[in-house]
């Protein structure tokens, strides 16, 4: 199996590129694996995904509104009560997600080993 | 299956968050697919991933060279000859990275008639 794509997605014309760019990106790859099959209000991903600051989160949200990975569901309440969920197109983002979370989860140990060894000579 | 990692990869303190956010970036995952099986010099994979400076494309190879993906092979000519391959680890990550691709390549018509559609809307 080859593993080179049969399209020109490392050319900057590609459109494909573009939406490469969205998902290779790591606040997406936690936002999108948090909300998995949940509806979740802000709050509660911004606990899930430690270390993500609000405005990073606001703006993930919106480029994954805007690209229809994510739902957006506001209830009539008082306050107003909203909740972020994948929809049928995010769904299909979780199992190569996935794939690479196994990889980090495989393979951070001969990551770091390697980082400390290349410290060490500089 | 569930597509949830089994592991806390969204809390900072993971490990595995570091190496995740390493592959999960654009020019990371592009300059990696690029390599495949091949070994390229700096200008052939500035070619090859069209739209990357050459200060990107620095630091992403020093990155994945830090973390043991990419291997930097010095020819001792005049010139000297210098060469990018991807160890044996690196390799380990074509696998998922297909997987991102093959995704963008699927779908990326959905997420461009959604970013319209939202646009529209503005």
């Amino acid at each position: 199996m080859s593993h080179h794509p049969d399209f020109d997605v490392l050319t900057r014309t590609c459109p494909s590129r573009t939406s490469l760019a969205r998902i290779a990106n790591k606040w997406t790859a936690m936002v999108v694996t948090a909300l998995g099959d949940e509806k979740l209000r802000f709050t509660e991903l911004r606990t899930a995904v430690t270390g993500i600051s609000n405005k990073v989160l606001t703006v993930t949200l919106r480029d994954l509104e805007r690209d229809g990975l994510v739902a957006r569901h506001v209830h009539e309440e008082k306050p107003p009560r909203v909740e972020y969920e994948l929809t049928e197109l995010g769904h299909t983002l979780l199992a190569p997600l996935a794939a690479l979370w196994r990889w980090a989860d495989e393979h951070t140990g001969k990551v770091l080993a390697a980082r400390e060894s290349y410290d060490a000579r500089r």
